[in-house]
């Protein structure tokens, strides 16, 4: 059966993406990532209508520096939950990443036994040079997905930059991948980022790397001992993995279904969800007031020069702060 | 000498900073606290003499929970200091402080030995209720005491909420204490703020606490290693000392020391505080942007519904956030 699907209408696509029409979720999300404003209008109309639609989802934060083993954990991890008769989806939020521009063909030979499952969708970064935009494209396809039925999404990050944090406050679960051996790899790690972690997987912890995966698990189990507790009682743990050897990718989704269902218990799951979405609405806002400020033409005029005066120590950062905010203020 | 400070001319305000007249100093941290807008002119122009002249003072950020040991520290701490030839002030950083309001008393009885020390200037908290308002005030009343001559100024913070991270992006060396043991007592601390730390001193290292210190110095230090490494490539060290049995304090400045010396020499210390200054232009900028906005009658009218809208997940956050922005753009 081919479909035009330059002609359906928006409640057509909204009747496609309830009955998990894949080729239909595709072009919804297509229509969110467009810059066109015809297209956010339609866009728009199709979100309203999937965010209000019950689902059990939940979304899983994969984080790693790069060599960590986080497409190949995907593809394995992807499996494993498709086999317990799951729909995935996944996402990456990758703001930095050339490879998407006009071409997925990077992410699908990246995970080509997962682009083959029936019950797995996966979809590449979108193209966008703000992060910004890139995190609200990304929230705006998980409601998407979610009202598709995909149950379980998966939000791949690189691990450099803001990305892990934008990806940490949209999801219930933040995964970081580390491979064996504490030392020299962490350089590429972001500070910050073993705290906002639920748990820590060693990767490729096969063959030679076996005994290495288990030292670090202990060094890493000792070291987030050192954390405070996070705000939900929740104590992140450390594991191992192979993904070639299909190990410990049980475990790993074992820990996160009970750590979806004690934070439901506890009514954790839902209030943080609801945070995270006030917060989406304050920092859109935010954001949105503050860039029309960047483009004001006399911020463009002023901003570079008190920014020297307040480097070279001339001015004080908050009266060069008060001179712009009198120029743009309207006599 | 008696002199009336009322009657003061700005110029000689100044001139009493740059002569070390602490009575006057005192008297321009109040014209920077002030509310009145004649006082902040004049806080300007004392200010904007201040900035320019050269001082080679050193800022050092304490942090750590109450009970962890914070004001028998710096009493003691800050009495190394002035003895080895320095001129030290003290501020505190606490938005959420009531003893400061009208009386200092607090803070005076806190640090009976300092606070005759002729060439210490402790001077607490500002009362105000926004942390913006208070991390002002305090960046402000550096630049005085730096005038002044104060060359080594210690800014104390309670350790919770964000107070901590305002006071990390405003001095050189951000030094955390912790009382020995590992456990309780970290419920209290921050997630975060041990990867803020360019040292943790654990503090109490006295009779039958000492083989407790030294086991939480080792679990620290193990715990450390796992961080990746600092972008100014500063690996922190831990510490032990006593303030009562004046142990430990010495290594604490040499570390401090060595710390600057090192930062210094690799270019990092000025372009640090550069950083910082163009961080205080940025942040102070945004924030007045956005307390106009939060101010705004229309954004008080319709905030609350949809953030209610947004939270029982009958909007989206950016579909609200568009209505909220479209409702305040003139017509």
């Amino acid at each position: 059966m081919t479909m035009n699907l330059a002609n359906l209408t928006t409640s057509e696509i909204i009747e496609g993406i309830y009955s998990n029409n894949v080729a239909i979720v595709s072009k919804a999300i297509t229509l969110i990532e467009s810059t066109k404003h015809e297209h956010r209008l339609i866009a728009n109309d199709i979100i309203a209508a999937c965010i209000s639609r019950k689902n059990d989802a939940i979304r899983i934060g994969i984080t790693g520096v790069p060599g960590a083993g986080k497409s190949t954990f995907i593809e394995k991890f992807g499996n494993l939950l498709t086999n317990l008769g799951k729909k995935v989806a996944v996402l990456t939020v990758d703001p930095s990443s050339r490879r998407t521009k006009g071409s997925i063909l990077g992410d699908k030979t990246r995970m080509q036994e997962l682009v083959k499952n029936p019950n797995a969708y996966i979809r590449p970064s979108s193209s966008g040079t703000s992060l910004g935009g890139v995190t609200r494209k990304t929230r705006e396809s998980i409601v998407i997905l979610e009202a598709a039925g995909f149950d379980s999404i998966l939000i791949e990050t690189i691990g450099v930059g803001q990305s892990e944090t934008a990806v940490h406050d949209m999801v219930d679960f933040f995964l970081l991948l580390k491979l064996a051996g504490a030392g020299d790899e962490l350089q590429g790690i972001k500070r910050g980022i073993i705290e906002m972690a639920d748990a820590i997987a060693i990767t490729k912890a096969d063959g030679d790397n076996v005994q290495r995966a288990n030292f670090a698990k202990m060094e890493f189990t000792r070291a987030l001992h050192m954390f405070p507790p996070k705000e939900n009682g929740w104590s992140p743990e450390v594991l191992t993995c192979s993904a070639i050897e299909n190990k410990g990718l049980t475990d790993i989704w074992e820990l996160i279904d009970s750590y979806c269902k004690n934070m439901k218990a506890i009514g954790y799951f839902d209030s943080n969800r609801q945070q995270q979405n006030e917060n989406w609405l304050i920092q859109y806002v935010e954001q949105e007031l503050l860039s029309e400020f960047y483009r004001h033409p006399k911020t463009k005029e002023l901003l570079p020069q008190l920014k020297k005066e307040v480097i070279n120590g001339k001015s004080s950062p908050f009266l060069a702060a008060e001179k712009l905010l009198k120029a743009l203020k309207p006599t």
